[in-house]
């Protein structure tokens, strides 16, 4: 069984922009987690809070390729590393397809589907608040999911 | 296997002003579907169409209670035919969570688990559109997964 999961959306901003949203610290509290501990370099291991949910979690930051693509792995705290790459396709000079995808989950896990419906969810949420923040400059619609 | 996909989402304003924006058909472009061909109400078959993509489908409305639930059935014309209920409930004078339920995919489906994940790509990004529409008058972030 395939367990990758992979979310596409298109965002009206270019590259390079889409990219600062996510690797700068000073961004990603408008969108997703509330704070980012450093920026995402090669290399670097950063921590990532959410106040809401009084909760942290390291990512690992395996490659980076400025306004192309940022490869990271998640989920060691838990005993379930996966390893999400982050694409960025500039198809027109102010739109760019962002693709997430997000390998790793074990078939064998008996909540294998709920796992994976729940990275798709949080994906998908994920991308749609970044499309907000960078087109409109909405920075509330984060941290409403309700489990 | 249960087959069903539940998407949970809180929205700023109150239960009333989030169901007018589901029944009411002079609503729904700014969020989700181009056009939908009349107000939701009991009974009522109504046509929902994708000018994006060119392509329209039927639900059949099987319970409206104002303000709390709709019930509706859709994908008969693919052979799939499905229930979904959209339950309202107004935790605050001015938040609503609103649940999304849909159940009756086919389990014996060789792609079921990639329809799962397909529905609940739709349901997120639909419910946070809804959400950017209600609370920030937001009507330009729909239409945009990528396939």
């Amino acid at each position: 069984m395939d367990t990758s999961v992979t979310t596409k959306l298109q965002i009206r901003k270019p590259a390079k922009e889409v990219f600062k949203a996510i690797v700068d610290p000073e961004e990603i509290g408008n969108y997703w987690f509330s704070t980012s501990s450093e920026r995402w370099e090669q290399g670097r291991a950063i921590i990532l809070r959410y106040d809401e949910y009084n909760a942290e979690g390291t990512i690992n930051v395996l490659e980076v390729q400025e306004n192309k693509e940022i490869v990271f792995s998640w989920g060691a705290e838990s005993g379930g590393e996966t390893v999400v790459t982050i694409t960025l396709k500039e198809v027109e000079p102010t739109i760019t397809v962002i693709e997430v995808k997000e390998v790793g989950l074990n078939e064998n896990d008996s909540e294998i589907v709920n796992k994976m419906l729940g990275q798709k969810e949080g994906w998908v949420y994920t991308l749609t608040c970044l499309k907000a923040y960078l087109e409109n400059d909405i920075n509330t619609l984060r941290a409403s999911l309700v489990h």
